[in-house]
């Protein structure tokens, strides 16, 4: 398959496919700054919680070389400064705010010199990013449990590799199904108002050969009562203890929809994207964006001027609508706050996880 | 209130607003021609259920006069022939489908001169569109019934002035609250494709003065989980007799949430959008349309041009989720094939019927 290959490093600067330009153009921009980086993110020239991660790691390392011939205690302040500057960039995704901790940690516990700690925050910013990889493509082995031989699967915004550090996660467990000679038909949502489904999601999907079919959001309700549907797959921003979870808004009206035409509803999204901090989605902050992202497509008004808008980037779907979390290290059916945590500390190996739930 | 009036009837021509340049431009186009009327009606520059059939109404006049030199039979067979054409217009309104019955059963019964025919054809075109006009008041009169003192309303596509002959169908309720001095917040679904919401919902309240937030359809049941919402409001372009509803495409998935969220769902129509002759929902032809109206929006493609796209632009609401239809003669609660049936032929007498439902 033909998977895209969004964001890379490389001679000192993160490279990344701007997606507010896609599908009408494929460009790569460097960013060479901190400000850059956290400019990328806010803007979602890069999006997906765990690419917003890897995004940051990278940050981290161009905060280093910027501040390479300080002092090493002003080398140190002057990185965790923009570590907290960073976690600025968006509020939702954990992602963001797991990585820059253990860049954090990193810097806060080390007594080793500039030299010595920047190498150590560029292997660590590496390493976050070939994490990801393999955690995609551990979600879409694990994935293949749900998705029959010949699928009709449903999908919301982009959770492929415009989203992460690899193949995607629930757009992975699609990949994954193409590769082992599965036949699929994907519905994709649109995605209002940022249009992740029609820009990234339809573009990633004819680049790898899988045919889709675009559909507005509002159209998902038909669909659902009209085709058999096996399965549906959507991403996530953040995963509370209980499985809570945020993900892109209309994520919420799908799985109530789904629940209602009794068709599963799978979140994907590796461990990362977990926060055993927050007790329930409830908790979760939840990104309110600006109100010209509803009224101006293309550079156009398609509201009057003045309309007032409510723009929330994400909504809360509660775990019992929830058929399963697909992990990389397995899945989790039927969350709950038990099952989640017994999952994460690893009471259960894999195999007795899958029997304890059969 | 400051109501459009979006339709009328002048020099021999029939006006409208063209409502494919809303917000951007208010403009009024005059339709001369047959052909001119079925072009509007497709493209939408006129839509609405009872405005469709206002409009294709004036459209048989403009044929009675381009044929009125013809000898009387010819001219009986050529506006048969254009009542004809015009029905190909547009397939889920039954409103269209209706009104030009009315004139062709005119023309087949009557024994008159040319002149006379003319007249009459004009007269019943006039009457349709004031008879309209009174229904909707009507309609904003009943529907009271179920809005509070303040309330917090949902409403779904375009259902005002710019839908009907009058104040409208379920904006006609809004509207006629407002009149009354209730407190209004009105949460409008943009929908998509084509934006009514936005583009002329949002549009036809502020130039009313009534305070309206504009969401994407996606953040619907977000906003039925967060907001105190009193009552979802949405039109019909086709009630069949057991109460199945087809409307604009996404209100199927509203009722699904209302119900979920224990939210009333009204269905808001004249007895005119009521097709008997159809047993249920499963019945009524839902238009297909070009692929276009998702991927390209204000001229530009939103998503990779050869993309698949599935773009029904109506969906059938079962009438087990509707929890009562709001016409011009009362209300209907919990509709069926028998309460419908009943209503109809006028056995329930209007204060009998809220009785007995109580």
């Amino acid at each position: 398959l033909d998977i895209l290959n969004p964001i890379y490093w490389k001679n000192n600067s993160l490279h990344i496919i701007d997606q507010t330009l896609l599908p009408s153009r494929l460009e790569t921009i460097s960013l060479s700054s901190v400000r850059e980086v956290w400019t990328a993110i806010q803007r979602l020239q890069v999006r997906g919680a765990p690419a917003i991660g890897i995004a940051a790691g990278y940050g981290v390392v161009l905060s280093s070389l910027m501040h390479k011939n300080q002092p090493v205690i002003t080398f140190k302040e002057k990185i965790v400064e923009d570590i907290d500057y960073l976690r600025t960039a968006r509020p939702t995704a954990v992602n963001l705010f797991q990585v820059l901790d253990q860049f954090d940690n990193l810097i806060t516990n080390s007594d080793e010199t500039v030299p010595e700690i920047c190498l150590a925050i560029e292997q660590l910013a590496l390493a976050i990013h070939a994490d990801d990889k393999d955690r995609c493509r551990q979600i879409g082995r694990h994935g293949q449990e749900v998705i029959p031989g010949s699928a009709t699967v449903l999908t919301h915004c982009n959770t492929g590799a415009l989203a992460t550090g690899g193949i995607g996660t629930a757009l992975g467990i699609i990949y994954t199904a193409k590769e082992q000679g599965k036949t699929l038909q994907v519905f994709v949502d649109e995605t209002r108002p940022l249009l992740q489904g029609s820009r990234l999601t339809a573009f990633e999907l004819e680049h790898a050969g899988i045919p889709a079919t675009l559909i507005s959001d509002n159209m998902a309700a038909m669909v659902m009562a009209t085709h058999k549907i096996d399965a549906i797959l959507v991403g996530a921003d953040r995963i509370a203890a209980n499985g809570d979870t945020a993900n892109k808004i209309g994520t919420y009206g799908l799985a109530v929809l789904a629940h209602h035409h009794h068709i599963p509803f799978y979140i994907v999204a590796p461990l990362t994207t977990f926060d055993l901090t927050l007790e329930n989605g409830q908790q979760i902050p939840i990104e309110q964006r600006a109100a010209e992202e509803v009224k101006i497509i293309s550079g156009n008004y398609i509201s009057p001027e003045n309309t007032s808008v409510f723009n929330p980037a994400f909504d809360i779907t509660p775990h019992h609508l929830i058929t399963a979390v697909i992990t990389d290290q397995g899945i989790i059916f039927d969350p709950d706050k038990h099952k989640i945590q017994d999952f994460y500390s690893n009471k259960y190996s894999e195999p007795k996880l899958k029997e304890s739930l059969q």
